[in-house]
Order: structure tokens, then C-alpha cells, then sequence
């Protein structure tokens, strides 16, 4: 970094010896997980880029559109519309955290048996370390599991820009017709924000920017599909975590360079991994920067991973919004349909990831599925027994994992993953 | 006993071996932690009566009105409507499960993570030892937590009759609509089980029945304020669990009685426990049969419970329903309206609930407060904070107990408890 971002970070409130901590931390894993990879495609030097810049230059992009009067909305989920953010001429970024940092800070407000993702907004808020919550205008929290519903109601202690949506549980008319009247209330909530009148112009605009980020990441998973797969399943994570907060268009034009790349090297019989590396679909639980532990895991024993059934992936991704309606109502529709088919394990019940699980499993000719959960991620650590079920049924070798955000068991994770690759994977 | 309800058991396909092993543990815990309290009014014996026949008289009455042709319906959670059930002449039994039985088995198919309280119920189920769950002709869960939510997934491949209703999260119109339209298709759900179409006069039936119930609860509630205390808080909470599966106008009748005769020793100035013994109240999840043992040690450890801000207790009584409507419609309003009231920890936000706790406290002059969680349940584990600081605010001394249903942590909590008694209260 060439450019001094401390003036803004202290303009932000950060608390920079804890955030210069927390910088060195993320650099040297990026480093020891990316970085030494071999064969990456050329065009992962924008993901390099962008992630030695993440508390920099995107930093100074939201700050500078703030003085011009722009907005900037921090989100937690998948079920946050962007499409909606980005209609009031918003900017949305992600703020789910992925290590395990303040973590006795966050203890002191949150039982200890909560999910390492909770007690790490919960730390980088109160150790003052991350530069996109203190930047945001609006944070949008959200009913999805109970951890997280009742974590808000102190984190708004803490947070007083918080604003919380609800999120139904089953998937009848009435639960269509309550996330309607919620995507309704955020509307409502983003113009009084910005000022901003979403009309059907300004939806369209939204809603095609988010589908066409959506195209470009479907373009890349389905380019996994090739033996041997043309980039790895860290670098695909990657690319899917930094769409959470990069610039939409600088990141899908990103996104689409690195396909035609990939699309050279399929043409070529070139991989990343050798030809007939066991395959791996991982399934479950989001994982947000700097959280690579279980993926780097899996590429350094033998197999790779072709595809994520996760927010942070093809759950988060999957279905477009249809953008041939012509009033506000027709496009708020056609929004609330695509967001009411995520198939997250807090519906209930929730079948449809099952047959996501088997259908992504086979067009990326996975050997096996490693479910990931968050320990004291209730909905995912109890769907993973049907999860599981499932696939036995269909022949499909399984294994369950659950950790944290915690170094300490990876010696443990590693073996059980090694003998899962050796014992369900065999060379074609 | 002196029937033999054997030949019943083994119809409804209990596994008699372990329903026996049961029944003697409950037996030996009901001698030592009930028959051996001293000063217990007359009207209790009603109380000991009813649970020596527990799996025994109530169920032959399960089974005989079945033979009429009635219907039983069991439930879990203070959010389903009884109203509803009496009105379609059907039986509600409780079945929250409050013992540490068949754990090993229910962890085969559930986190160990989970609460008890799920467990034990997958227990029971697995073991085949609970008889209101074989004699129900719909079992009816719903999606509070994420545990239950998501455990009654797997529960439906062991219990099919299980119907699964939704609860909103949040207290907006929407939710309101919402808990409205999922009490209409339970109405429906129930006149398709019993034949039975719910009119009016039904309906005005059922609501003045659970409201009789609720006013003699209420009645014995209010009793409880007086020094010396007329009643232990071990027998007021039987009363409240013996609520959920008594036939509801001789329980009514038999709850009257014993608050007439505790009328008559408040004149006389008796209680069951010396004048101005430090009084606490119990706040937090429910306590299911036979889940006695923060009571139990708190009585025995120089304190009086003199309240539960519990579903098991005021929060699942508060509240009449309006009886005035009607037609159909007008009194499934007032039913969601008063259900819509419960101010349960899945709400966000949940500050009802803080005041409900500090409005008990001072009604029924508690020297502090003792919240109750079962582990793993996050809604109250995480609100305990938020319980904590507001009682703290108020100047209400506070202890938070995290819990299970195992008997190895007692010395422990006792040694906590004693403290926060002997710390917090003194000699009037």
C-alpha cells in the first residue's frame, strides 16, 4: 500500500493498533492461503488486488461517495435485496466477519455457545476494526436463526443505525405475502435514507445489475464442471466473497475476464489441479473473510472443491430476478419471487436444498460432499442429518464437519478430511 | 395403582420395560422433591392424585373418549390455541418433555447441542414411554426456535401426524396477518380431523373454558404476593404444568378450591414456609414434568419462589381472551389477539417481556430474580443480557443459571443459588 489510509480509518473511529493487528493477521493468511497457490488463473491478480486494498482504496471509494451524498448500506444476508440498496443509488456491502477476533469482548454480551460469525461482528464492532461498519449509513440485520435475531437487539446497543427485517420460516402464500410487505418497509426505509424515490426506471437498473453480477458467477461455476477444473475452489470462494462489497460493475466485468481466461484453459486440457483430482461439493454454512479454513484444508489434502452450495455461493446466487415488469409493483414482485425460492435451512421444511445438494453434486461431477456447519448454527448443524440422509440415499459419499473460527482443531479437521478424500475418491 | 393399565400401554405400543424404569424414577423424584415439602394445603392432594395417575387414569380418559370418537391433539408450545382445540371437541395434552431419557438415542439424530428439552421428547418418542404422544391423533408443532423448528423435521420420520404451524418474529401487522391466517388453517387442519365444524357457539365454548382456566391461575397467581407465602413455588408450578394436560373444568374447579383454602390461611397468616422468607422469582424457558430441580433446590435452599415469568407460569396465562364477538371471525380476532401478546423471547424486540418481569418482581414482592435457561436455547440465553441489565437498572438483584436436565450440575447451582440468596436478601 502505497497510499496512507490512517487519517481516514481514525476519521472512521477505527482503533488502529487493533486494526493494524488485524490487517497483519489477514495479510499473512492471504498470503499462506492464496498467494502460494500454483496455477492460478492470471486474472485472480484483480481478487489480489482488491483484497490487499479491502480496508483501502473500497474504503475510500465509499467515503467518497458519501461526499458526493451517496449512501452506503451494510448487509449480513442473502435475503437483503441489493437490488433495492442499489435502486436508491445506495451502495451495499457485506459485513458478515470471519475470524475469530474480540471474541472475549463479544463474550462479555453473547453467551459463549453462539456462532463464531455473530461473535465476530460482535468483536470487530467493539474493538473498532472494521472500516465498512463504521462507514455504513444503515446496517441491516435480519430474522434468519435465532442467534442472529436476538444478537441484534444488543448489537443495536451498540449500533443505533441498525435496522432489522423479518424473514418468514415456512414458504406459504402468507409467508410470500409477509416478505412482500418487509421488502415494502425497506423500501420505504432506503428512500427516507437517500432521499430517493425508487421508481420502476431506477428498479430495472438494480435488478439488472445484480442479475448480471448473478450471470457472471454462474458463467464461473459452471466452468468448474471441467476435469481438470480450470481454477480452484479457494479462488472461486474468493470471488464469491468479494462480491459482497466490491463495485457491482468493476466486479462483474472482473468476474467475466477471468471466465474467458478459464475458458481458454479448458480448451487447452489446462487445470489448476492434474486431471482426475477427487472432487469435492462443499455444502452448507456461509464463509466470509478471512474464514478459508475448511477449503484451504481440503485443496492441501488431495482434492479439489468444485462448487459451494452456501450463501457465499451458489445458494446465495442461484435464480435471477425476472426484469420484464414495467411498474414498481410488477418489479417488487418479481423481486420477492426470487428471494422466496433461497432454499437456507431456516425454512422449514426445506427439501429444495436437498435436490440443490444432489443437483449441484452431479453437474459438477463431485466424488463427495463435505457439510460444513458453524458450531451453534442450529438450522444448518440439525439439517445436516436429512442433508446427510439424502445423499446416502443417493449413493453420494458424505461427511459432516462442524468447527469455528478457531485454528485449533485444524491438525483434527485435516485427518478426517484426508480420509474422507482417500477413502470415497479413486483415480478414474 | 390398583388398576392394571398395562394392557393399555402395550396397545398403544409402549415399550413397557422402559415406561416402567420411567415411572419409577418419576415416582421416587415426585416422593423426594413433593411428598417430603411440609405445610402443603389439603387441596394439593388433588395435585398428587392427578400425577400418581399420570400415565395411568388420564390416559384411560384419552382412550375412552377416542372410543366416543373425540379426537386428541398433543402440543408443545404455549402459542397453540387450545380455544381452538376444545372448540372442535377435541382433547389438548402437553407434551414438553422435562426428563434426561433416551438422550443417546435422540442424539443419533439430533446435535448434541440441543436443548433438553427437544432431546427429551425425541427420547420419549424413541423409547416409546410417553402415552399422550401414542394416544394423540395429531401431534402439532410449531417454528419458535430454531431447534424445535428444525428437529421437527426429522421428528415427522418418526411421528407422522405431526403438523407444524408457524409463529411470526416480529410484532408488525404483517405478523399479526400472518400468526391470523396460520390460525385459520389450523382451524381447518382440526375440523378436517374431528368432523367438526367450528361455529360460534363452539368457539365462545372453547374461549370461555381456557379463559376459566387462565382467571383460577390468575386467582392463585395473586395469592402467592402474601407474607407469609400460602403455597411452595414447587406446588404452584404443578399446578401450572398439570394445566396443560388436565381435563380443563375439573382442573378449573380443583385450582379454585385450593386457592379458597389458601384465601383462608392468608387470614390466618399461615404459609408453607416461615414469615419473610427470602422470596424469588423464576423467570426464563419453561419447566416441563418432571423438570423440577432449580425449584426444588431453591426451596430447599432458604428462598420461596413466588412467581414464574415462564410459559409455564404467567407468560403462557397472561391475557383473557375477549369474549364479546360473535361470529367466527370475530372471535378468531380476539384469539389472535390475545396470542399475539405473548411476549416470548423468539419476538425481536422483546422489551414487553423486560416489563412483564419487572411488573412480577414488584407484584409479588421478589428479593430478586433468578433467570432460567436451558442451555443451547438461544431466544432465552441470549435475552438473559438484556433481562440482566434492565433488572440491574431497576436496582432488582439478579442471577442468570444456564441448565440441563442432568442431575450433575445440582451441588453446583446450589452453591450458586445459596450465594444469591444469602447475598441479595436479608431479614426483614
Amino acid at each position: 500500500m502505497t497510499t496512507d489510509y490512517r487519517p481516514m480509518w481514525t476519521k472512521l473511529g477505527l482503533n488502529l493498533e487493533g486494526h493494524d493487528a488485524l490487517l497483519g493477521v489477514l495479510g499473512q493468511l492471504y498470503q499462506s492461503t492464496y498467494l502460494s497457490q500454483k496455477n492460478r488463473p492470471a486474472g485472480m491478480g484483480y481478487l489480489d488486488f482488491v483484497m490487499s486494498e479491502v480496508h483501502g482504496l473500497r474504503i475510500k471509494e465509499l467515503e467518497d461517495a458519501k461526499a458526493t451524498g451517496r449512501k452506503v448500506v451494510g448487509t449480513f444476508c442473502v435475503f437483503v435485496p441489493d437490488e433495492l440498496i442499489l435502486a436508491a443509488d445506495a451502495i451495499s456491502v457485506g459485513l458478515c466477519a470471519g475470524a475469530e477476533f474480540g471474541f472475549e469482548d463479544a463474550e462479555k454480551m453473547l453467551p459463549r455457545n453462539t456462532c463464531s460469525l455473530i461473535k465476530s461482528f460482535f468483536g470487530f464492532k467493539l474493538n473498532k476494526v472494521c472500516p465498512y461498519i463504521e462507514a455504513s449509513n444503515m446496517i441491516v440485520g435480519e430474522t434468519t436463526c435465532d442467534g442472529k435475531k436476538k444478537a441484534y437487539e444488543i448489537f443495536k446497543g451498540i449500533q443505533p443505525n441498525l435496522y432489522v427485517m423479518e424473514v418468514p420460516q415456512m414458504k406459504g402464500p402468507q409467508d410470500k405475502e409477509l416478505l412482500k410487505s418487509e421488502y415494502m418497509r425497506f423500501k420505504v426505509e432506503l428512500e427516507k435514507l437517500t432521499g430517493i424515490t425508487i421508481d420502476a426506471t431506477r428498479l430495472k437498473k438494480g435488478i439488472a445489475l445484480v442479475n448480471n453480477r448473478r450471470k457472471a458467477l454462474y458463467r464461473l461455476a459452471a466452468l468448474r464442471a471441467a476435469n481438470p477444473v480450470p481454477i480452484s475452489g479457494l479462488d472461486a470462494l474468493l470471488i464469491n466473497q468479494v462480491a459482497f462489497y466490491d463495485n457491482p460493475e468493476r466486479f462483474t466485468e472482473s468476474v467475466n475476464k477471468i471466465c474467458d481466461e478459464l475458458e481458454q484453459r479448458i480448451q487447452k486440457g489446462e487445470g489448476v489441479f492434474p486431471k482426475n483430482t477427487p472432487r469435492v461439493l462443499v455444502s452448507g454454512c456461509p464463509m466470509a473473510v478471512p474464514n478459508w479454513k475448511l477449503p484451504s484444508i481440503i485443496e492441501t489434502s488431495g482434492a479439489v472443491i468444485v462448487g459451494e452450495e452456501s450463501c457465499v455461493g451458489e445458494r446465495g446466487t442461484q435464480n435471477l430476478v425476472e426484469e420484464s415488469g414495467d411498474t414498481v409493483d410488477a418489479l417488487m414482485d418479481a423481486i420477492v419471487e426470487r428471494y422466496f425460492k433461497i432454499d437456507c435451512a431456516i425454512f422449514t421444511p426445506n427439501e429444495a436444498r436437498l435436490d440443490h445438494i444432489k443437483t449441484l453434486a452431479q453437474k459438477y461431477h463431485a466424488d463427495g460432499v463435505i457439510h460444513y456447519a458453524l458450531q451453534f448454527c442450529s438450522p444448518y448443524v440439525i439439517e445436516a442429518y436429512p442433508v446427510e440422509q439424502a445423499l446416502i440415499a443417493e449413493g453420494i459419499p458424505t461427511i459432516r464437519i462442524e468447527t469455528d473460527y478457531s485454528q485449533e482443531d485444524i491438525g483434527q479437521l485435516k485427518t478426517r478430511v484426508e480420509a474422507f478424500i482417500e477413502t470415497h475418491t479413486c483415480p478414474k
